[in-house]
């Protein structure tokens, strides 16, 4: 059956990769599995057609034949489980490895949002440049339990899984703010993430519809 | 096997049942699967032997035999999977309640984790009062999404499955702020959680440990 995501008509990251259809485009990729993308304008997302498809008007959705899914970790995980490559063959690894997905989204992922709704939604209030220290204060907290914990080992947990893709495409969205240049063993973390073939076929795919026109 | 979980020696909420221990623990009720706590005080979780378990120092972890697990999305998953009870049995429906787990995590929580952060690391900042209107108006956003898309709905998809309970305990965390008042279809939807014979075997499980003394 046709896969098929949803994802921004133009992105507002300009085609650095940062949105979060780039994730299921990698896992999409890392899996050699084909798929279709159906832009969406941000007016389109708003609309009762596409709120039946996913109730908070996000991308990506995901449908494939009647299926129809949302969430990157969901959607992710629903590939996972149905071709190989992207989570351990053993209960137990491939339970940590999913332990690792929940981490990026539950633990990594909200003070890192955090710092995009200042600097976007509150870009313009008088407390902004005052808070913004106590946000990346957060943020380095965080990363520096994840480096200790990474130390010198490539990827989160032996091989490289749904864990560590979802991990590295969280931790991209500092680049921007060059909070993760404090912080070379997650730097490097994401710079083999991005090395990855599947990674570079997924980066190209999104770029190919945002880059900047001349 | 013996599962065991971390909770806090003392919730920092006097017992209400917010700390998360209480959606693995209600899980386990769900599913009739018995368990052991070990109680961690706050300098305990900043200690190597307990990091070397869940780097972030967070509650809960989850030791059964060899494995060791973080993050409840990934303890009720894995939970889910091996008993019956949390997730419908044909494999689109499993995958949607899936979809739900990390609906509750990804996009409902953070919103209302902000409004925690600002309550609580940032309470003295001369700020807060003026932010808190702008948190609580994201929050009503996605409440209002939710409860649109639950509409007379007993549960999000179906039967009671892992989704509800992990959206149920994300959203009971508003129930000290009042904000859920102003959403009744979702008051409701919670009542409804908070109803279950497991969820109340579970709220009175960490009631008798964390009940304030007389």
């Amino acid at each position: 059956m046709t896969i098929t995501i949803t994802a921004f008509e133009r992105s507002p990251d300009g085609g650095m990769g940062l949105s979060r259809d780039v994730r299921v485009r990698w896992a999409l990729e890392e899996l050699g599995q084909p798929y279709d993308v159906r832009l969406v304008s941000f007016a389109a997302l708003k609309e009762p057609a596409y709120r039946a498809m996913q109730p908070f008007g996000q991308i990506p959705a995901y449908t494939e034949g009647d299926l129809v899914l949302f969430e990157t970790g969901s959607i992710i995980l629903h590939l996972a489980e149905q071709h190989e490559g992207l989570l351990p063959r053993d209960a137990d690894g491939r339970s940590r490895a999913i332990t690792w997905m929940f981490a990026a989204i539950g633990t990594i992922e909200p003070p890192i949002l955090d710092l995009a709704t200042a600097k976007f939604a509150e870009g313009r209030e008088p407390w902004t440049e005052q808070r913004l220290p106590l946000i990346e204060a957060r943020i380095h907290a965080r990363l520096q339990e994840l480096a200790d914990y990474l130390g010198d080992a490539d990827w989160l947990d032996g091989d490289f899984s749904a864990g560590d893709l979802m991990m590295v495409h969280v931790l991209q969205r500092l680049k921007p703010s060059g909070l993760l240049d404090k912080h070379p063993i997650l730097a490097a973390y994401v710079a083999r993430g991005e090395a990855r073939p599947a990674y570079q076929r997924a980066f190209a795919a999104q770029l190919a519809i945002n880059a900047p026109r001349g």
